[in-house]
Formats: C-alpha cells, sequence, structure tokens
C-alpha cells in the first residue's frame, strides 16, 4: 500500500531535481520539514519565490542583482579600465572578498564545453567584446577556473581580443597557500616552477 | 564590496538551515537555481508550500497524510490485531515496502534520548499504549532503530505494555542480505550466532 500522500512525493521530486541531491537525501529533506515546527519550509518557499521575482542579471556584467546595473557597473570608486571576465557570480564574490581588486567584472555564465553542448554564442563572450571594443579598458583579466574548459574559454576570448590594444592577462598559476610541495599535483608543480619570480 | 543581493543571502541561509546542507552547498544550489532557465525554483517554492498546507499527522497512527484518520487506519483490508511501533514516517514507507506487513502502524516522532533532550512525554507513547489498553491488540512489533536510542526506546514500550496480555516482539537482527561474514560487525555477528534458526 503506497501511502505516501502526494505533496510529500512532489517535494522530494522537487528537491531530487536539484545538484547534489540523490532521492535519499530528498526523502530526508522532507521528512525533516515535515517534521520541524518551525516555519522553515514556508520560509525556505517565500526565498524561493523572492530570488525569482527580485534577481535579475545587470545589463552590462551579467552579475546578479536587484537592479540593473549592478552596484559595482554603478560604483563611481572602481577602476573603470579593468575587467575581470569569471565564469559565475560565485567567482565575483570570491574575487570581492581577497580585497584586491577594484575593477569590474564581466559574468560568463559558463566555459566552452562541447561535450556539454556549450559554445562561445551560449555566454557572453560578445557582450564582452562589445563592451572592450566601446571603449577606455586597458586590462582584462582573464579569471576562469583553471579547468580544461577554462583554459579554453580564455584562450577563445584572447583570440577574440588580441587585435584590440589591451593588456590580456590571466590569474597567476602556482602552490596554494598553506598546500605542500609534496602533495601538489605535477602540473601544478610545473605551472609553480614555469611561473618563478625572482625574490 | 559585499554586492550579494539580500534575497540571494536570505535563500542561502534558508537552504543552510536544513540538516546535511553546509553554507558551501547552500551557496552552490542557490545559484544553480538563479542560473536555471526552468521554472524548478517555482516548483520547489510551491511544493513547500503545499506540504505545509496538506500534509497533517493521522489521528490514530501518528503517520503523515492529507486526511486523518489516514489511509492505513481506515482500510478494511488491514489486520487491525497487529501494530508496528516505528520511529518515522520514512519507517512506514520502508516497512510497506516489504509487502511483508498487513497490520497497522504507530508512529512515534522520534526515540528516547536524554542527549539531545528528549524524552518518552517528547513521543508517542502515551497515544500508543492508549490504543493498546482500547482493546483487539494482540501484537506489538517494536520496529525502531538497531541503534543504542532505537532499543532504549523499545525497552521502555516494552515494560509500559508488559502488564498488558498481548504479544510484544521486535524485529530479528542479523546478517543484512548480500552481507559479508568477513565484514560484519561484531555485534551484528554476536546477534546473528545468538537468533540463529534451525534449517
Amino acid at each position: 500500500m503506497d501511502t505516501t500522500p502526494p505533496p510529500v512525493l512532489r517535494l522530494i521530486e522537487a528537491f531530487s531535481r536539484l545538484p547534489g541531491i540523490g532521492p535519499k537525501s530528498a526523502s530526508r529533506l522532507t521528512y525533516y520539514l515535515i517534521r520541524s515546527q518551525g516555519d522553515e519550509a514556508i520560509e525556505l518557499s517565500d526565498a524561493l519565490k523572492e530570488l525569482r521575482e527580485r534577481i535579475q542579471f545587470c545589463s552590462i556584467c551579467f552579475n546578479i542583482t536587484e537592479h540593473s546595473p549592478c552596484p559595482i557597473c554603478l560604483s563611481e570608486e572602481r577602476d573603470r579600465s579593468a575587467i575581470c571576465v569569471v565564469e559565475e557570480p560565485l567567482d565575483v564574490m570570491a574575487v570581492e572578498r581577497t580585497r584586491e581588486y577594484r575593477g569590474l567584472y564581466h559574468v560568463l555564465h559558463g566555459v566552452i564545453s562541447p561535450m556539454d553542448g556549450v559554445g562561445p554564442e551560449d555566454l557572453r563572450i560578445r557582450e564582452l567584446v562589445d563592451r572592450v571594443m566601446s571603449g577606455n579598458v586597458k586590462e582584462i583579466i582573464l579569471a576562469t577556473n583553471p579547468s580544461l574548459e577554462g583554459e579554453n574559454t580564455a584562450m577563445y576570448i584572447q583570440r577574440k581580443l588580441v587585435a584590440q590594444t589591451i593588456k590580456i592577462t590571466r590569474l597567476a598559476r602556482g602552490l596554494p597557500m598553506g598546500g605542500d610541495l609534496e602533495y601538489a599535483d605535477e602540473v601544478t608543480l610545473a605551472r609553480a616552477l614555469e611561473g618563478r619570480r625572482e625574490m
């Protein structure tokens, strides 16, 4: 006798569709919310709705924002001559956390990945080229991930921009802070050697 | 410059409150929902709302249901002389999946666990005793988990019911199907020996 009420099955299904949540975790989350006395389910429901209603992409840099253009693109304090190109909005947060960068951003929303059917036209590359063409950009920092797809995407963008008189840079590769030489993989160590700097 | 829009922070926070979802997973889920073109966020939001609005506990067995009493408690086909006592609604589903049990259920909604501040009065034990007292129950199957708390809770219930002229049973312990003797822990193997049966 399958007695699971349809609303429970529906929520399990909805959770299962999220990345990294399998059917077992989805059940556990659902039954946790059934049991919880508080308003966790309602709060989560409202937060999801608000996200859909209030979040949009910045018309300039394509980062997420409540109002477009986003605060970074509008800020008078940012250096408008530099654009840091990242894959995802989360990467913007990561770079902002360093407090080392004062320029603008451009969020690609993915990487070129033929295996996943993602081509250059699916990313915000054309919009990046338009931004560069329309003037006063002096440096493009390619901050895609140090993965195969990230490197390919960076190379693709570099070729698209090579005719422009701008500096194109890539984040340094090397040993991560707190890392251990002994446990570094060969590629990382090779890049660290290659990029060694005089003290 | 912390530029994360408040609705994004709110959803990350709401996800983080769920068990097994840390701040990193919460961010990943949130950004996945931002990026997804489909209506996954809205579907999840609606499913959560529906859960809260339509799910209640059965007034007899305390399993989750859309209408109380639940279909199992109302069914004419179930054996009303047996009650299987479980910790959670998910356990009812697990027992139902075996298709071996035709009796009724009683969901405790937890186990006695002084460490977590859960005493017998926090569970549906009084209601179980009332059900037994009010007649025609012949067997109580204690199907709490084979954990320390599950065993303790079963023992507590057994003592509460020992004065009644009913059979009180506990699920068999032993080697799980497909298991390997070599990898079985000592307690499981000891229970399997203890509970050995003539062929």
